[in-house]
């Protein structure tokens, strides 16, 4: 089964599968009018989980994912409908429709291992995406995505035309209509504009366990520091380099034995798994963002 | 401050605060017609999580934990009231309350360190419980227990005066209110009868990574099988000897190194952590058995 | 880099390179016998690990990673003039020499997750060997082989004719001077016959965390057994089905939530990582098997 | 069985077992002189763990445990023998006798989850040691140095009498010739005068994950940036704070749910079991350090 059809499938079975997001004043009587809405359209909970930031006076989170009989052809009606309970509640929200799976561009530099776990995860049906494009300055990765029929753009980038690498890259990225970009170990830094076009929807893997060895560099300075635990940090990309919310992050043990190249060969199997577990909980829309922090649901 | 200080102010700080335990068939709805019933009391829900075992035709399980204007004076109001809604939806359920710290006797044979792990995190408030006695067939707790101030019964055993010793245990039992039972490394086998009288209310810790080494020496079996792993459950206790529902589960890496009394002392780090967090979780009653699995919230 | 230039600098680079592994009853003597003998070939010892089964009378194992002048002509020199060390001592031993970077098959079923964690690692240089052909009973690794020049050999099996089948890999295996073969969830059960002609030269992953779920459909008792760590392990095959010796084991967290496919799924992680690891040790001549242990240098 | 009484058997059973600590310019022969040497004093070598920081032109580091008939008697004999070696290869080195148990202190303020852990250790064994004496800026520690027969001393500390205090201090710890200070949560800062006293002598928790958050508290730092893991550190204590060389590290999951004192609660399990790590290698000799990293063997 191609990844085409497997996505297709999986819209089909899902086309009644929702997911709504909820931030609002935390007050009595949320749950009740939320769930009651979604009872009286016939609705189930598949899975709800919540987060109270602050039972007295702070913001209340919650994701519900419902199955709805003949979802796909009421959804603006539902949509129109939750006006009156968002309005009286103060709400922040949004509908995600599982069966819109989202399209997503990947881009990377010279070290492929991210992009090969995203790619074997994604042809293994654990990252439901539909891969736009593959970007990079280098070319390493060009037969890889052919191999695989995903439209690759090699863009050459250094700081000094970072602007004009810029331009062509969204303008490619909105020919695929992308909702999110992974940086799989992109080296280049984007600019804020470029960031401003993407809020929260850029995910980046640092290879090191933020806020430690933020920066360049992060392995040759865990050595001399001598530490005995290395890690990788996904989180969304904000103009404060290496200080957006965090996803997710994980560790490894090392000893004194090991040099900078073997802390870059165990690095390599902690950004892999972390990138990937961060994408696969956007994917799922599991992380809402509060400020400069994470809710990973 | 003392345990006793410490619990009699939480008493007061948890005064209003319940959890809600149900377990029924799926069907749309629930949690609709439960959140409505808590609205119109005007409870807020702190956390909340459900389960569904299968969605097309199985049961149903969700966790409330709410909070409630002087709850503490209506609680059979709101029980009684509550039927109608249990009827409806055909609901096994039980209404927790938080300032109904529970009652616990700890059992213990000679190696007293989950004894201590459970000494310390009570103390430290991690394990929130009213330990009501100690019970062991060797007499080391002793002064441990003593300097606690908490009553310690040394009942020798074995096992031909097996029913005789469970009759004087029982009955201590009884005198103190007991409604949890943690067996500690308390190293006699429990008659059915006895089983019997505390459904659930037993938590075991057995000193390995079950199913792997059911039964007797599990350490020797370990070491002679040259796992490099090694583990501890802490479980439910049934009339299948390690056969009951599992709570939590650990383990930690070994190597040709160790051998039995190293395994052994390794284990041991590995046991008080398991049945640590096993009881916590049953304290905050987040575990609910289902068959001889559990579904921990 | 293409793999056989990787290799072929790698064989330049490690010329000078070897590693002597030795077991012998444990007495006075040894380290400095060996270490004398080295010395005296100007051998500078890169890294040391030994392990006394037991201190008073047990087995001593020794594994010297050393480099020295001119090795490569001088093998047969250095080897013959050891054996009057080998003889005092009552040694068994043997020389590895780096630069000989030994042959694999890997053989395959379906499930191609574990294959395609080797050939990843294997291009990354982590795991230092000459794949010298892929067998399978499907075809669902075929193209994957032939993208990275790989012998691919399709051989359909079943337990009816077993015996023609294992006669056709086995002539595979002889033509490529296989010395390692890698079972990455092949599914069918291999003949005592085919065992004996490669002693502890055959690595599997079983799907659980041994002695846990032996034999087959070890996710789906986990699940029925509702434990809350899952696991794999990769050891050495002999005639006990899943009882060989164990070089490498991993375990991830489950829960409630997770069905069937889901431990399938977390578990496939942990298969491939473990499978590498085991693989990877016995590469760098770091797994000596003693009994139905291995020690892992 | 008291401290007392294991500590003297344990000395019985250990009379004849010394760890030699080994620093010098790596060169050939090096492991050839010493096994020799050893050999001739018919002495078995348990373990051996040795490092080449650069096998071209670094230093070589090598632990060595051995048993050796009449050690006891044979202590300066020995060590006199061994000065024509260390001259030859330019060596650093100390001969470590296990049944000279270490004298050591431990420094505690007010939260006693550490010292317990050291205590809980030591008297079960695992932690070999005379602690001749438990400092503290608080008199919470003092029933329980008691209850175990441990000298305390309560001396009130502030940044005002710093000088006045330590050198209270540095009387009482000569008296009791302590050669190994554990800062268990101790939370007042040493002056470098002190610090000079004990090179490689002190070992401190820091509560978080070195060297993300050094300094003041760490934990509601980490609350505020928001990450997935946290962790704790030990260390020797040099004159730049948080910056001596690490020893140990750990860390656990915490989520978006775990306020600053979820944080706190979690965070005292990691740095009980890192800090009783860190000395246990220090008790065993296992610790080289080697400018501002160490080496664990």
């Amino acid at each position: 089964m191609t990844n085409i059809e497997f996505n297709s499938h999986f819209r089909k079975q899902n086309k009644d599968v929702a997911r709504l997001l909820i931030k609002c004043p935390d007050q009595p009587g949320i749950v009740s009018a939320v769930s009651t809405f979604l009872m009286n359209y016939g609705a189930n909970i598949i899975e709800s989980s919540q987060y109270s930031a602050n039972p007295e006076g702070g913001n209340f989170f919650i994701r519900m994912e419902f199955s709805c009989p003949d979802l796909h052809t009421r959804r603006s009606d539902i949509e129109q409908s939750f006006q009156e309970i968002s309005t009286k509640f103060n709400m922040d929200y949004e509908f995600k429709y599982v069966s819109d799976i989202k399209k997503t561009a990947i881009f990377v530099s010279k070290e492929l291992h991210c992009l090969m776990e995203l790619l074997w995860e994604w042809q293994n049906g654990d990252l439901i995406m539909d891969i736009g494009c593959i970007i990079s300055n280098s070319e390493n990765a060009e037969q890889l995505a052919k191999s695989l029929n995903i439209p690759f753009y090699y863009i050459p980038a250094n700081k000094d035309i970072r602007m004009q690498v810029e331009e062509k890259q969204m303008r490619i990225l909105k020919e695929h209509d992308i909702e999110l970009i992974i940086l799989a170990r992109y080296m280049q830094i984007l600019t804020p504009n470029f960031v401003s076009h993407y809020p929260n929807q850029i995910i980046n893997i640092h290879h090191s366990f933020l806020p430690a060895f933020i920066g360049a560099r992060p392995y040759e300075r865990a050595y001399e520091r001598g530490v005995k635990l290395i890690g990788a940090t996904s989180h969304y990309v904000t103009n404060d380099l290496d200080e957006g919310p965090i996803i997710e992050q994980g560790v490894e043990r090392v000893s004194h034995h090991d040099k900078v190249d073997d802390l870059k060969r165990i690095g390599r199997n902690i950004e892999r798994s972390v990138l990937a577990r961060g994408v696969k909980w956007h994917l799922q829309d599991r992380v809402i963002v509060d400020g400069n922090k994470t809710i990973v649901f």
